[in-house]
């Protein structure tokens, strides 16, 4: 299905120019100066463009003719003992279907026959590597990075249903650790049993370094130590997931770990949920991004008032960025062949340099076929409450007493992942995330 | 325990001689332009000598005092929200316990304040590195590599603990898979098991890109998709392991996935497990481990000899280089802080530039302390058998007719680590290799 991307490829670019796309797949990636082999997974533009998962690939678009060049690496017998079968020619034509298939040799070759006016590139180090065999030729490097994003932001059908394959893997590794979930297991059991469902279901890349954090564990935003004992009383909170196909699964849910909230956690995870579902809601076509983080930073902001943790009104607290101490992350990012996807901010869109705003990863209007997480939350972080607890700019919100009580409370976040829709939005996230759900399933 | 390794490498160093070896820690690694984090683990190296698993740290030792410095990064607030705990100087000293503990941005100072007139490095890089501070001192690159390697090699008890543990998971892990194996299971399921176990215990990185072949992909050496159904009458090869505390640990095993061994798969079974058993009773201090490869593979000889797939004497086999079509890699390597370890070939000693023996990885006389893996395996691979069958030179050794029905058979490969010890060895790999033991487990 990747000829579609291709095509959306060609559409943003001027077909009477003579003038070609350059792009270099992935080589094999090394620890350091050893011969440890990190798992090969393909550059994502050049996968979105090919659809090939092996390393030393290249492809030329010719934008003149629409023509789809692929170059493959040539292998020999020592490599068919050590790394697998040599494909032939045809095996490559008919599992990936270029226009024109060749061994990578003939790069310099094809080149010079296309003799292109432009040569458009991804970045200066592809760029580079290009003129070592065409120095005349003028190299652009806007385009092409800014026209693939584009086409990556946008979803077609077969995309979203490798999206709702992996969430579909991602709600059973989900339901596994909840129901695994119990004070006394280290926060690495866990994370087995979560790898355990994953891999099991065929999915082998993670599609980030998950996250598996007990108590004060759970305010650590990029928590990966993964190695405390559970404890009875602890928050527990998990941010995983895998990819089908090179496409993102990213949920996060928190959990009494002994499968009853406390009323102060009851508190707080109400405020976040609340926050969420309305969150949630307003992702339709239209709506604007900054506007819905601004809105579940609200609600979040009425539940700590609610709960005496935090006074005086939400406009304040939103105004004066006390927000910022609690919710220090932004609601949400586009999900794709990356887990933070691309595109976020395109051509002219800034970040908000503000508290609170500026680590929001995305400024967009949301439009069917993209898709994104929406996942606020609340945390209790020692390095940040207690100098504002000495802060008289902003002390006068806090209520100390209840804070100094909260160091190790750790924090709450729970995340969906959507899809906007011509009407609304599409949720394939399906795990427990209401109260008594969890607390049933743990019972 | 990393003064010990310290204290090794000042031995080895004049004390008279006012330098210093400068060393980086590994800093975090990124997939490609994208924030996808590799789990931090830190180069072996700077690892060895300071038992910092943690990104951004540099080491000085002073040769003439015979003093440690460590230069911790400086953290902030936004560190502690993302990744979490910022450590004090305190927390630094008393975990690491340097002579003198510093935060990276005193580098320059403590150099001039040293004034060395040689500094050690570990590679250009990093003399690079330096290079911006201090310009005028010249710069070592031969002396720490080999240092810290022969230190390497030699193993202390400590270390030797730290492998018998990884070894310890990885039989539970191993026997895991043994107890799981059935045809119909497709290679993942068996990975997702295995990683369950290691996780489990504890264990969270892998020692090397796990290896779950089923039939003709048992003889690919590095196989790595691990995504084809295992079949009744297959065999099934796995080559796995983790790390702990950053030693790997390194095993292979055979199975029939029914649970039987077919006649062939016995004979060619049982010549790899005689041809196992032999160069590790082989594997005594002074042994040199080309002999021992060569011993194996004679071994080996013999068995597809007697089963008829070879002919000729096994002189002719050997010296006619037919032995390297069946067994196309070395018979082990050292095994550490890295899979294939440091040290296999000390300065002087070069590689035996001969088919069947120059994939070999080290070339050392063995002595107690030395950590090895013995891992001798047969192997039908068509990209090397077809041109052998057509080539007059060794075609006249082959059994044709039996070896065209064996182009799917695949291969066996049976590996143990060892330790050197003062009288022998002591193997600390425990999982069923016996013909009866695999089958009494799997019945």
């Amino acid at each position: 299905m990747h000829h579609l991307h291709r095509d959306k490829l060609f559409s943003l670019f001027d077909e009477e120019e003579n003038a070609i796309v350059y792009m270099k797949g992935a080589d094999l990636m090394y620890r350091y100066d050893t011969d440890y082999e990190f798992p090969f997974r393909q550059e994502s533009n050049f996968w979105y463009l090919t659809g090939v998962n092996e390393p030393d690939f290249h492809l030329i678009l010719d934008l003149e003719r629409q023509e789809y060049h692929l170059f493959a690496p040539k292998r020999d017998a020592q490599y068919a003992v050590w790394h697998g079968r040599v494909k032939t020619k045809e095996q490559y034509q008919q599992e990936y279907n270029p226009d024109h298939l060749h061994y990578e040799g003939k790069l310099p070759q094809i080149l010079k026959e296309l003799d292109p006016q432009k040569i458009y590139c991804i970045d200066e180090k592809q760029a580079e590597f290009i003129e070592e065999f065409d120095r005349k030729t003028s190299i652009d490097l806007d385009a092409l990075p800014e026209a693939v994003t584009h086409c990556r932001v946008f979803k077609t059908d077969w995309e979203l249903d490798q999206m709702r394959e992996a969430a579909r893997v991602n709600n059973i590794a989900h339901r596994g650790v909840l129901e695994a979930l119990e004070p006394g297991k280290y926060e690495y059991e866990l994370k087995a049993v979560f790898d355990y469902h994953q891999i099991e279901n065929g999915l082998m890349q993670d599609a980030y370094n998950g996250i598996y954090a007990a108590g004060e564990n759970s305010a650590i935003l990029h928590y990966v130590e993964n190695n405390r004992q559970v404890k009875d009383g602890d928050l527990f909170l998990i941010d995983a997931g895998y990819e089908c196909n090179g496409y993102a699964s990213d949920f996060t849910r928190t959990y009494p770990a002994n499968g009853e909230f406390t009323s102060l956690q009851a508190t707080v995870y109400e405020a976040v949920l609340e926050a969420q579902k309305q969150a949630i809601e307003a992702c339709v076509p239209d709506a604007k991004m900054e506007d819905v983080h601004i809105l579940a930073a609200r609600v979040m902001m009425q539940g700590l008032k609610d709960a005496d943790i935090v006074s005086g009104s939400i406009d304040d607290l939103m105004e004066k960025d006390v927000f910022a101490l609690f919710f220090p992350h932004g609601l949400g990012h586009f999900l794709g062949m990356d887990t933070h996807d691309v595109g976020g901010y395109p051509k002219g869109v800034e970040r908000i340099e503000r508290p609170g705003v500026k680590y929001l990863r995305m400024r967009r209007t949301l439009q069917p076929g993209m898709v994104l997480t929406i996942e606020p939350g609340l945390y209790f972080v020692p390095a940040l409450l207690k100098p504002a607890l000495e802060d008289d700019k902003v002390s006068e919100f806090l209520n100390a007493s209840k804070l100094q009580d909260m160091m190790s409370f750790g924090g709450v976040r729970i995340e969906d992942n959507l899809i906007i829709t011509e009407d609304g939005y599409e949720n394939i996230t399906d795990v427990p995330k209401e109260r008594d759900e969890i607390e049933k399933v743990m019972s």
